[in-house]
This record gives C-alpha cells, structure tokens and sequence, in this order.
C-alpha cells in the first residue's frame, strides 16, 4: 500500500478521514503513523494528494490535504486474459492494476475450467482494482470486462479493439514472429489459461485480427506471463 | 508442470519410473494420463526426453523414453532481490527459476524483516527451484547463494559480478535513466525488498558499480517487478 485510497464521500470536509479497518491497521501495523507524520493519499476517480495526520484514534485517522501529487500515467494496453484459477485470480488482477493497465478483459477459453466463472471471487474485482491501485499510487480503476463465450468474443468485439496502428499480440510459444519491445502506441495482448490455447482459439484469434508471437520456448505461469509480456511491451 | 523432473537415479534401468506422490497425483489428477500416452521428462541436470507410458499403479508410473527433446536455454541473468516475506519466496524462486536465470542471490537489506532469515521455507529452495524447473520444460538449476549482511556483499562479492560487458542494473523508481530492452549479452539485476532499498544501500550499489535504472513511476511488488524486468531485458 503506497497510498491510501479514499472515496470522494471522505474528502468533503476540510479534515478528511480514513475509517476502513484494512487501511487503519496496514497504518498502524506496518507504518506506525504517528500525529505529524505526512501519508499519501488517492481519491478514487480523483487526484492525489500529500497530507499530514492530524488525529489517530482506534477507529479512524484523521489528515489534512498539504499538497497536490501527480497520479501515474496509464499505460494505452487492453489486456485479455483467459480467467484464472480463484486463487491466482486477486494477485493477477492486482498486479494488472499496478502495473497500469487500460482496461482488462477476463475471457473464456477451452482450458479454463467452468466452475471458475462461479467463483464467490469474481464478486471481489473492485476491491483487488483498489489493492492494485494503492500499490502503484494510482486512483483511476482500468474498466474490467467478462466475456463468457470465446468464439462470440473474439468475432464479434475483438475485431472492434483493433486497428493498423492498434495491433492486438496473442502470446503463444510456437510462434514464429517474437513479441516486440517498447511499443509506443495503444495494443492489445492476450494471455491463455495454464496450458494455453488449443489451435482451434489460436487460430480464430489470428483470424480476427491477432498476431501471434513469441517471448521464448519457457512455459510462464499466466500471472507470471502478464508482467512478462507488459514489462517487455511498455515504454 | 510441463514435464516430470526425475533424479538420474530414477533412469537408470529400460524402464524409467515415477514415484513421487506430488508428481504422481498430477498426472493421475489433472492430466488424467493413460497407458499409450507420450510424456515429456526431464533428467535433473541432465537431458530432456519424450517418453511413453506403459504401466501405471497406484505407487508409480513406469514410462519408456521415445525420443530426446531440446531444453531451453538459459538466460545469462544474475537475479539479486531482497529477501521476499516467506509466502512470496516460493513464487519469486519458481518465477524466477521458469524465466531461466542463471543464477539467483538472496540478499539482506534494511526494509527485510531479519525474522525472514529464519523462516523454514528457506529449507526449500531445492523444491522451489524443481518445481520452477518443471514449469519451465527445464532440467539444469540455478546457482542459488544467500547473503545476509548487505554491506560486505555490495563491497567484495557484487564487483565480483561486473564488467565492462556485463553490467548491473538497480531498479530504482527514481532513478533518471531508463531499464534497457533485450539486452544481449550477461547482466546482473538487482530488485529491492517491498518498500525499496533506502538512499544509504542506493549509494552504496552504484558505489559498487551498478547503474540506477527506472522501470516507471508505479512501484510493483517484489515478485511483478521480477518478471517486469526480466520481460523487458531478456532477448
């Protein structure tokens, strides 16, 4: 947590105040904030701010706004992700967040097992958006979006996310073509399920748009691909 | 799990057999394997294989190797990184092992809570690194060293590790110059604890010869910011 964030309802008074149970003991354990202290500070959807603690009682922190700071940039990339395993779900939408995404797009793919799309889990996104959000010293959440059928997805809306100066990137680890570096406009990547795609939804996706390309002949955990692949694309 | 990892003992006959529980339940669980069906396995620190299955039991699985397969190379990166809090180390060891770095040292630093030192998850490195392994389709482990004193490690061992052609890079969020993309030749990268390396262990880095480089102003947990980095070096 390298800021605290704060929904607007919290910030209309001259003093605001935190009163989550999660954000007063992440302070209090692990900062041990004292009155005085200075602690950053987000609102959702809002700007960000450096402020001082003013009071600390069992049920809330009360600071006081010194001075604006710049929230981080986006970064222009749509990332599709064929929905994990529960569990590997919170760190990989958390991470997807700091690292600064657009917009992420969870997918259904053959290898992803039904049962996940009943996962009590997927009811918690907004709150791993905001865990993604205090790592990274962000406030704007990246839309989220699921799609339960792949082949409607990918012939019907994929096509709508790509342009010549768009590309769309499937990783797949028999591509010929490598994925590139640094690039310094809007794309598209898509990431498949632990043991990948089959041919069938490799190729409706290059079908529809997609390039298919490489990061090497190591098979990464999906988690592990997607800041992979979004260290190596992001300028 | 991409291949099954057997110790060079477990070949020595015609017929080759799996006995591990983990590995046992993994094939009998989630790839539901068959006699008839092809295999890959890896011989720990030896070569790669296709192999078939021609018996399984309860208590092993008896499997003839077909033909010989190519392991992935290594990629010629030192991973230095703070000791991660117990319940990461796993996942930062397996990351790391499935990127194929060729070495990977565990280091003290200020914001590393020295209780870490003394977590039993430490006595597991060599199950980390197998299952890294097996995830990667790789059969040759890392070098694996532990330093728990920051300073002497930075003065006599890091210089060690430097040259001219093989320099190291500190991520560092505010650092001016930027990380470098596919980097071909050796290099050693060094990854702060959660809450980063401070001013003083900075210093003392570039002191020792490590260039200050910045992936961003987002700041990524321990574990992202390994396979970000190693994303955007590795060619």
């Amino acid at each position: 947590m390298n800021i605290v964030l704060l929904d607007p309802r919290q910030t209309e008074s001259e003093f605001w105040t935190i009163s989550s149970k999660r954000q007063l003991e992440h302070l209090q354990q692990h900062l041990e904030i004292q009155v005085g202290d200075t602690l950053k500070v987000g609102i959702l959807n809002g700007k960000r701010y450096l402020t001082e603690v003013m009071e600390i009682t069992e049920s809330k922190v009360k600071i006081k706004p010194l001075q604006e700071e710049t929230v981080p940039d986006k970064i222009p990339v749509t990332l599709i992700v064929a929905l994990p395993r529960p569990k590997v779900l919170r760190r990989l939408i958390m991470d997807a967040v700091t690292m600064g995404v657009e917009k992420i797009i969870l997918l259904h793919s053959y290898r992803v097992d039904k049962s996940y799309w009943q996962t009590p889990f997927l009811q918690q996104l907004d709150h791993y958006i905001e865990l993604g959000l205090e790592q990274a010293g962000d406030t704007i959440p990246p839309r989220i979006e699921l799609y339960k059928r792949f082949k409607p997805f990918v012939e019907d809306v994929l096509p709508t996310l790509i342009r010549a100066d768009q590309p769309a990137y499937v990783a797949h680890p028999y591509a010929e073509m490598r994925m590139p570096y640094a690039v310094n406009h809007s794309c598209t990547v898509v990431i498949g399920p632990e043991g990948g795609f089959i041919p069938y939804e490799i190729d409706l996706l290059m079908k529809n748009g997609c390039q298919a390309v490489s990061v090497g002949n190591r098979i990464l955990r999906t988690e592990t691909a997607v800041s992979y692949v979004l260290g190596r694309l992001c300028v």
